[in-house]
């Protein structure tokens, strides 16, 4: 399914020869139909932005983009001049096998950082995925499979409005943290919005999902997130109800890249509640999702709340203003830390379950806010000391 | 030799019983015998601090110390009154022993947060510790290694001024970030110096020392660094060389540290240059080495630099103003990264001295400031995912 789930979407995915590992694919093409070709994007904040998003920043800002191609294999970042010509060489080739303007063509790269992309296989790619464009469920499975690199399985969603559809595909495993906490997500949608409408939504969306999401602390050069809008189904939605569809795709999709976080064993929700505002929640539940001691110890199925409040103990008074001996933690719903000190003993919590809750209750305020991320296993050493990426 | 270097000093160390490992010298004396008795003391900035942090902090205030008492097998971190009950006997059995006021003793402790310290051990302990109490350097080898957890080998330091003398110990392998960046660590000296210019050489020492290396990124409840002077010498020294050798002690003790990181197979020095501004560097140095995924790379022995580029970037502008094209990355003296972009080929890097050094030259400014930390490894995570600590 993924992102021909809406009306008006084709897609393809083939293998073109980028990546390292023979026959994968590792290119996806996605074409928006019509009849609008509305778009937003929110992209890195890193400063070595990569090639594909210093372009894809300039096609997505006048609010117009008919196609994304995306390739693994290879991040064409920190590649220069040359980096950029490649992106804008794919962009062309694109628009011209689809009678458009190549500032018309968003394109996304992942993989190894600071090589050139190997341009003849990515454009000769780029004619067979538009040979193959197809509307069906199997068509978007394979272009939700081609954007992969260390991800172990496919990750998209299907969410169904009043009348519209929205559909997405997103790739991630590693190198995950805000702003943003991605890599690279094409979310699609029939609905009737425009640009505008668009980019709000997302940018909304992003910011409690893609943007509270960490794997690794690690801030891509390529992240990007891009929402476009075909009209096909011909509805104009009610504005809450697409804000609210839309944050729903973003948290499902965040939610899988959490669950395919490399090496992971465990998933941790980490929600602070109980803060003076919602920034100072953030703060602390963020403190917490950085602590690599913290998460070895949940590797090792040991809720070590010493390693939770001495995350917490790291955020300014200024930043969140709260009184060591009220702060409470829950694992699994075992309150084992009560005003600051020892509470119900740890051997109480059951962390056999994938999913480990996290709750922190600063008792300073009513403000809250949630983060996720994963524990640090020795997979996640292996993947990182062995995979160049 | 350690903290017994200095004249004026006697220290010991005995198994008290606090330990979880049976037989394992777990507590460690250290007795000014003056004629001076002037103390400086940095305390970590964790809000959640230890009990005998808090009882520290006052203990040192009034810039008058005559004896530290330091156990290892737990931290009194997280536990309340009772907790800070323990702190204040344990320095009213030292004082009685010495016959003085408990105001006069430091109390320092390492281990697992958030549980008491088995007291009657610990005062037991004190009074055996007192017993053998000495000035020779066997004395002083003894305490150093009495206060291990997970290091591997003790750490010491000696520093021979004009006519006076330093001496130090320091414990601290994990856990380990600015501000502090040690756990526990106790320096003498036999110089006439009074408490003032103790606390000023102290906070200069530890500013480009303790300050400036991140084994993990965690921050301890537990942080305290003591300097403590007899007097015993005679001796006057000449502040800016007794300044320049605090420092030198405390580097070397760090550096110890970061020799004797977690699991480290690496010892990685980020030294930033070109910066508009020390604090530019800084923050520059510090975001690469907090990349978990460059220190996965560095245990592989992968210069993968595009990891390094990656965590530069994360940087705001405002905080460090650089042009991304203009970056080059240096690691092991091969230039790896010219202009933000691919230089020399990773393969001439030679990755297999324990020591690796990163050189970023921002060609922005003249400015600069080095970090040390380690590398990330499967044993770092075996060591936190089945230790408490």
């Amino acid at each position: 399914m993924s992102v021909t789930f809406a009306q008006g979407f084709s897609a393809a995915g083939v293998a073109a020869g980028i990546s390292s590992v023979a026959g994968k694919k590792d290119l996806a093409l996605v074409v928006n139909n019509g009849p609008l070709d509305a778009a937003a994007g929110v992209f890195t904040f890193n400063r070595f932005c990569a090639a594909p998003v210093q372009w894809s920043r300039k096609a997505v800002a006048n609010g117009h983009v008919k196609a994304v191609i995306l390739n693994s294999g290879g991040a064409n970042a920190c590649t220069g001049q040359a980096g950029y010509e490649q992106s804008k060489a794919t962009a062309e080739t694109v628009a011209a096998l689809l009678g458009t303007e190549p500032g018309d063509i968003a394109v996304c790269s992942t993989g190894l950082i600071g090589e050139l992309l190997p341009l003849d296989n990515v454009l000769a790619g780029a004619k067979a995925a538009y040979g193959q464009l197809s509307d069906t469920a199997e068509a978007g499975a394979v272009a939700s499979r081609a954007i992969m690199t260390t991800d172990t399985k496919p990750k998209t969603v299907e969410v169904q409005g009043a009348g519209y559809r929205i559909g997405g595909m997103v790739k991630g495993s590693g190198m995950i943290a805000p702003q943003l906490a991605t890599m690279l997500c094409v979310i699609t949608t029939d609905a009737v919005v425009g640009a505008g409408q668009l980019q709000a939504a997302l940018n909304a969306g992003v910011d409690t999902s893609f943007n509270r999401i960490d794997v690794d602390g690690c801030m891509s050069t390529n992240d990007t997130v891009l929402l476009l809008a075909s009209g096909a189904s011909g509805v104009e939605p009610d504005p809450d109800e697409f804000n609210a569809l839309v944050h729903k795709a973003c948290a499902s999709l965040a939610r899988q890249i959490i669950g395919d976080g490399e090496g992971a064993s465990h998933d941790i929700r980490i929600t602070v509640t109980g803060a003076t505002s919602e920034g100072a929640a953030l703060a602390c539940a963020r403190a917490v999702a950085a602590s690599n001691l913290l998460k070895c110890a949940i590797s090792g199925n040991d809720p070590n709340w010493g390693r939770i409040v001495s995350s917490l103990g790291t955020v300014p008074l200024d930043v969140a203003p709260y009184d060591s001996d009220k702060v409470t933690v829950d694992v699994n719903g075992v309150r084992i830390c009560e005003n600051g000190g020892a509470g119900r003993d740890r051997s109480e919590v059951d962390m056999t379950p994938r999913e480990v809750h996290i709750d922190i209750d600063l008792n300073a305020g009513d403000a809250e806010a949630t983060v996720w991320t994963d524990d640090l296993t020795h997979e996640y050493v292996h993947i990182n000391a062995d995979y160049e990426s």
